[in-house]
């Protein structure tokens, strides 16, 4: 198959929610056309973000289906499911749909580095060999550590597959690692898009990741750092991402983390609720009042912060 | 929500598959009529060795419709999922098709006595007060542990709390516990019936529990061991358990154990094929072999190992 | 016993090697000194970031001696072990030569309520009742989650339960409810210090934590935090910690965390060289020309950092 | 360095203590002159079930010292610990002592291949290359899974290591391929020794394993039981193991496995208490009773658990 590339910011798209739990379909549409005019290159949806477990499955692909409707770039949809059956239910609605390709987290109970590599190919098979696939690395959440080897393995065995969501925690090495592979010719062409919240997307972009591939609440800045630092301006790009590292540090906390990422893009006007499916938590007027304090200071430098 | 009993052996039903992976739908037939000729008080549809989490939601309604149809025994149905949106599709689906009542397993991210609390409060309301719904406690498995205390909370905080399945380990204080409670009043009935392959049966009746809920490939025996024991005849119990401990010992190894299950079930005609779906493995001729000399000594005591 | 406070900074020190492995003493001393001059309250030496592990049980004991001999404040000894003849001995041994207090982890395999409850039971009953402990709560590292309510359990229970080194993540809802309860009077007093290398530092001050109990390599910056935040010049606190917060996040990384500190702190002058023991790693150039960049940074607000 | 064979029995043997938890060194003597006539061929001390992590240095140090004064066979000490130094020491002065090897279990963290492999790597660098090491493969305590080829890898990297402690639940294609790599010369000789308190005992035999290296409370039964299967004599293997499969299985229970053993023990006069050390816990009366009629129902086949 035909090698697709990624680059830039592929964002991690929320599912908003009405109030009493109903999908929000206008703040869909809404969102989209924000994602779009800050420059995205790709959306993800139903990552685990997305709060994907929390969907049936004909609530899923209608959310791919609004999406679609109003994206002119690639799309990519999370079908990670403790089974293949449901993985390939998903996967062929949405690729029918017109998606891109999919994401495929491991489940948490693999260990060895054969039981990774196995389960990438029979899952790459459950789905379909010409389905383009992004591997989730994201040990912190799924306890399942790949090396840089074992995601060559992965890509080498699998043409399918597009490109690397890398949330390793560390993980800058395992960026140059693969880049060094990839540059020597040992690693065919592997995107890298970088997630846990853009936490360390200043370095990550210079050790040589092609973009991010996460839902900050200011996606529109992940893409000017992107941009600065693809760019050479290394000390514009640190200035930025620094004013805002404040918030994304607050806004990676585990649980109440996908929270505050409503809550700003709600006071961004970017969605109308920051209602969370059940089990998640909302924020406490504490929390919400140091979000205020944080985008506040933000907005000293980043005007966008200003709402 | 008026109490419901639940005693003697709910055995605990494999999914049959043709050799192709499509569901079998006359082994199930059969099964389901050997499970009731066999004397079991239940059946227990999609559980984890049902091989549940690789069915699309539509195979899953399609095989508990035909069990249903040949049962007369209350039929529970494992409805675990990645989140309430799909555990609340499948139970009402199976609900409404007849099925007596829903098995939960936690999800293996608990681990605080409250959360554990919560998720079941919140599970029991995604899918209706008026379900009745199962403990699944299996610590090996899903990494959650659960004290007699909190099995307590949660059978007291939902009225539609129907039984335990117990497959803790080691779990026998755990039901001497629970029994006094019982007993003293501090606990409301709670059956409970044991899974863990039934590897602990003899002593687990013996310290009170109500029966089995699990589905070693000898359900017969299971209703037997259950009746002998609660008729007090101890060593007829023992002697006929004994005689089948190492072939129960085999089938509870995790990952080739449903191989055995199925292979036995196919031996003894229950089933037309032992196929499991990836990602399951099948058994090496070694193992079989293995398998044939543990039948052939169950069967110098029990006759209906001789196939 | 009579209650002890804790407040301010507790500083966790870092052992400082020699090239080939020795314990640097000459470095102990420097360092000690640099600790009291930047004004903390406390100092704990052989936590996880000390390499505790590393030391055999002489060593240990050395190290403690070391630092007693420089310090005038109280100091702090980790004796997490995986057993409580080890915990009692070294405990025994840095009691007698004049350490406050220890502290202890909680072993990575406590899953409930009561488990946790009672290891810090036993824990205690091991030291001797009359020794002071802290409680670390640190689940991302030891796996035990530790609700508030468990919390307040070992606090009650104990009467030389000393302070909270508070390390959860999230975390700041948990220390809104100690000190609620703590208010209420459903508490006595329990000192939070936070730990975590500081990455929450501004808001568990306002939240109501007591201090700090890290190690980050500018452990004078976080005396300063806290001080003006206790003064209630919270502007000019975030100011400061905002400054150091990219370098906070780059020395919080698992693993390469540790020799990042060291190389600050080498750099600093405070230690003399950065070497860990195995199985710790070294930095890559890569990553040193990163956290020389970093420094010249925080060096445009905070002069502590030209070096 | 020179091969060092492995083969037949080596028990695991438990730490005898006081009723008040001193060491009871009547009873390690007497304990070590049972085991030799039972016809053990080698001793492992202070392993999980020795209780080790109880211990202190001196303690550990001292019950090696009774085991070797008593000793005619090779004796193997567990080495584990959180940290090389102690682990070090403790291989240090065992070694010194007369110990023949040492044994290492992985700590709980290790995911990926290469950190488990580094790791024995980096173990018998401290301790010594010439000290002969056992590798403990038990991921159900451990967390850690070793793939054959991983073990392979350790076993290539290191002349010094010395057998397999093999307790993988499933593990008999495990032994089966490990054993074909040895006859196709792709492995050096690796001596395998089961443990998992001998529950597959039978037919790990028949797959290749070399003997045993667990520690059920009729070690003599485990000199039979590997006897007659190496002799040929299959049936009477399994008919002997089978007799004691009932009580092997109670045994096994993790938590009260280890005191149902030293309760065994004491019963046949092994040892004069079934002291644990704390957080030991103790049976119940219940327990007790259901073991005592375990051991009448084994004692119909093999009279030596007629006591």
């Amino acid at each position: 198959m035909n090698h697709i590339e990624a680059k830039g910011v592929y964002v991690i798209a929320p599912t908003p929610f009405m109030p009493d739990g109903k999908i929000d379909e206008s703040s869909i549409d809404r969102m989209t056309d924000f994602f779009l005019k800050a420059g995205v290159d790709g959306i993800t949806v139903l990552g685990q973000l997305g709060e994907a477990p929390k969907m049936t499955h004909e609530e899923s692909v209608g959310i791919v289906k609004r999406v679609l409707a109003g994206a002119k770039v690639p799309i990519v949809v999370g079908v990670s499911a403790p089974g293949f059956a449901a993985m390939r239910a998903l996967t062929q609605d949405v690729m029918a749909l017109g998606a891109t390709g999919v994401m495929i987290a491991p489940p948490n109970t693999l260990r060895t580095d054969d039981s990774i590599v196995q389960y990438y190919k029979q899952a790459s098979e459950a789905i379909g060999a010409d389905v383009p696939f992004v591997i989730q690395d994201y040990p912190l959440t799924f306890s399942v550590q790949m090396t840089p080897a074992v995601i060559r393995r992965i890509h080498t065995d699998n043409p399918s597959c597009w490109f690397l969501k890398h949330e390793d925690w560390p993980g800058l090495d395992k960026i140059s690692q693969l880049k060094a592979w990839e540059k020597d010719g040992s690693l065919r062409r592997l995107p890298i898009l970088i997630g846990n919240n853009a936490l360390f997307l200043d370095f990550e972009v210079e050790r040589g990741a092609d973009g991010a591939n996460t839902g900050y609440c200011f996606p529109d800045m992940l893409v000017d750092v992107v941009r600065l630092s693809k760019a050479g301006k290394r000390d514009e790009a640190h200035d930025l991402f620094d004013a805002h590292l404040p918030l994304i540090r607050y806004e990676q906390q585990p649980g109440p983390g996908m929270a505050v990422r409503k809550y700003v893009m709600m006071r961004r006007g970017i969605i109308a609720h920051d209602t969370l499916r059940k089990p998640g938590a909302s924020l406490s007027p504490t929390a919400r009042a140091e979000v205020d304090y944080l985008m506040a200071r933000v907005a000293r430098v980043d005007p966008r912060a200003r709402v």
